[in-house]
């Protein structure tokens, strides 16, 4: 079974909202089994809407537009999809009834522009959307289906969960999509591809590469009759796949990132972390903060960019100036500092290069991350020859994933430079 | 003229890569008065990408596509145009020494897959790329045009700048198109659109109204023959509208943002600038951090959760005691702190309430932002009832649009709490 998805408003077609819907439906869609063939874009104009919908209702078995439900002239779904399927909208007791209640309780009547939000055509059938005043359709002629969604994310993927997913589920019945996606670190793209050439000529799980911030993701898709099969097919793959390049390499699966992990690792271990950054001013501490737990274990974070300060908070002056402060000695005093300040268990710290070149400090590029560990303190290196905002990225994510495994075993190394961070 | 934008590649229909192409593409040729009216993404698939092409071959003038030139067999994009072209593809002498002179360089010899990066058709000339080993393509019989730009970003817009932009241009040299956002604060949209009704008339220049992180944004967009003329036709409305909503509420044009208006505000007077935040986790001074002469003005930051950690950080205990750390006095406290402990000018804070609601911090989702500025202190609420993540955003975005407004004239306001944050 295939999908169209078509992202519907001007905003959307100039880039102006960036279109996160398609990318979210295409991925849900790939976990019930259907497989998206194409996905359009089309400005609130009535001629092109129509023509798109109408073409992907001939060439598509399932066809979900988002957008274009609104209550204004330029919101023009509806229509279209009445055009397209050559029925006419009617409103309906039970939906003007519901909307008007939902501006009651809003404490204000009903705009007349927003009837047309309590419409349907013969062929569909309203979906209810908890979180906005317009409803979806699901227009079904046989099983061929069109599946209209509002544009607001929220509204539509809470829609998607308890509506339209179960929905597509019954007339899909008879395939499971699953993946699993291990996410490596320190071999490199060309590295991998090497160790696992035959299993990328598997079939059924299929295995994909690709280069991430973060490291490279091994993608493993399987298909079968149900999610359970299709889980079974993948199990041999990932064995094979941690036993040839090393469970050592593997950091994380499927949606779990550098800093997840980093949390899961203190929250079991009921331990704090504190952080020390200069060049990535803020985004390492930011970045652990996202997470929700992350009260738990975040003791707090210091930014700063001088050598004079470094020197206010616990800096050794005498080491900045035989190491500079973009160094491995002074990275290990910011952890250390850092762990001191916020009287936290361990401390991390990235201190980098990024504006002159030193003759300690490394190329233009090099960040050293720094690491208080109960053992003493470490560092390592990294380069990250890009622009500026992706560097600060790569060492926030570099740091992440050498403090998991500093502070999880081993002997300290120093001075390692990992290279899958170096592209 | 009108435009079709495909990104091509299975990475981008599935969402696994983002697809900022076509938005950029999308709004430079806006810029080039070339109006975009069809965008479609379309996965490595050869009948799917030929038709793809084909259809927009004989609906568009301009057609452009990103992606599908790398070497191996899944970039189709040159086989599928040479399909709707009905031309074969051939290998040309220079394209081909050029190739291999890039892999000499890079210390190795081409492999035998890349030959196809050096082909074209008849009706095509190479676009040259400097970043890259794809040259792109432009395929012209009598000006309708197919371009095809390479997927990676850096390398498109390299491209794009040099040498499609004058090319396209060339085809179409009668038409101008210039914009102008006007971003605005503490008006809401509804109040905007009121006031500016019989603006919103006008056809050209023709006025829109958007809701952004940031506030409301109205932009104005003329066509003419000239960019000058077309700058002309704005300047009157800009005007308009800067006489009816106060020059207060706009605080920013085009593609400036709160940051760089703060980086200007502190540069211009050689000042420097200190914060301190909780909840927000580092985000303000990573927001600060990301403008690239942050370091002439931002002296550092601390971020913090603990009550015990505020006034190991210069708040006072009792303060906090009395008022709760989520407070307009405790913002001020942080504020002053930040600014002594740094030895900065001015001090920012962000403190907030995202966990629990006080008796004095105001329901879930209210947040402080503190200032210490020259003439003493002072802080106003906000409250933004969405997810944490975005309310991190926004609570950064209304501390730094605050601090403006606080820092750069009139009397301190105390608790004002301002409704356009509040959505």
């Amino acid at each position: 079974m295939n999908a169209e998805i078509i992202a519907i408003g001007t905003e959307i077609l100039f880039g102006e909202i960036v279109d996160t819907n398609s990318a979210y439906m295409a991925s849900e869609l790939a976990k019930l089994g259907i497989e998206v063939h194409w996905v359009s874009k089309v400005g609130d104009h009535p001629d092109r809407l129509y023509e798109t919908i109408d073409r992907a209702w001939r060439r598509a078995d399932v066809t979900i537009t988002s957008g274009g439900l609104g209550p204004t002239s330029d919101d023009l779904t509806r229509e279209s999809v009445a055009r397209v399927m050559g029925e006419e909208m009617e409103v309906q007791d039970d939906l003007l009834r519901h909307l008007e209640g939902i501006f009651a309780g809003r404490g204000g009547g009903m705009p007349a522009t927003n009837i047309k939000q309590a419409t349907l055509i013969p062929s569909a059938e309203a979906i209810s959307n908890p979180m906005g005043t317009a409803p979806g359709w699901w227009v079904d002629r046989g099983g061929h289906v069109i599946v209209c969604t509002p544009g607001p994310p929220r509204e539509l993927e809470r829609m998607w969960t308890y509506e339209i997913a179960p929905k597509l589920r019954q007339i899909n019945p008879d395939v499971a999509i699953v993946t699993r996606t291990l996410k490596t670190f320190g071999i490199s793209e060309g590295g991998l591809d090497e160790m696992l050439t035959p299993l990328f000529q598997s079939e059924n799980p299929e295995l994909g590469i690709y280069s991430k911030q973060d490291g490279i993701h091994l993608r493993a898709i399987a298909t079968a009759g149900t999610e359970s099969e299709a889980a079974r097919l993948i199990e041999p793959m990932e064995s094979e796949i941690r036993s040839i390049v090393g469970d050592d390499a593997v950091w994380g699966v499927d949606d779990e990132t550098p800093e997840s992990q980093v949390a899961a690792f203190l929250a079991e271990r009921g331990e704090t972390l504190a952080v020390m950054e200069n060049f990535t001013g803020g985004l390492l501490a930011s970045t652990l903060a996202e997470i929700p737990e992350s009260r738990g274990f975040l003791r707090g974070g210091i930014v700063l960019f001088g050598d004079e300060q470094l020197e206010d908070h616990g800096v050794d002056a005498a080491l900045v100036a035989e190491h500079d402060a973009a160094s491995g000695p002074v990275a290990e005093a910011m952890a250390r500092a850092a762990r001191r300040t916020f009287g936290a268990d361990y401390g991390i710290s990235v201190t980098g290069n990024v504006t002159r070149p030193t003759p300690t400090s490394g190329p233009l590029g090099t960040s050293h991350v720094g690491f208080a560990l109960r053992r003493g303190a470490t560092s390592t290196a990294g380069r990250y020859p890009t622009n500026l905002r992706r560097i600060r990225a790569r060492a926030v994510t570099h740091a992440l994933l050498e403090f998991l495994r500093h502070a999880s075993e081993g002997p300290p190394r120093q001075g390692g430079r990992r290279r899958m961070f170096g592209r």
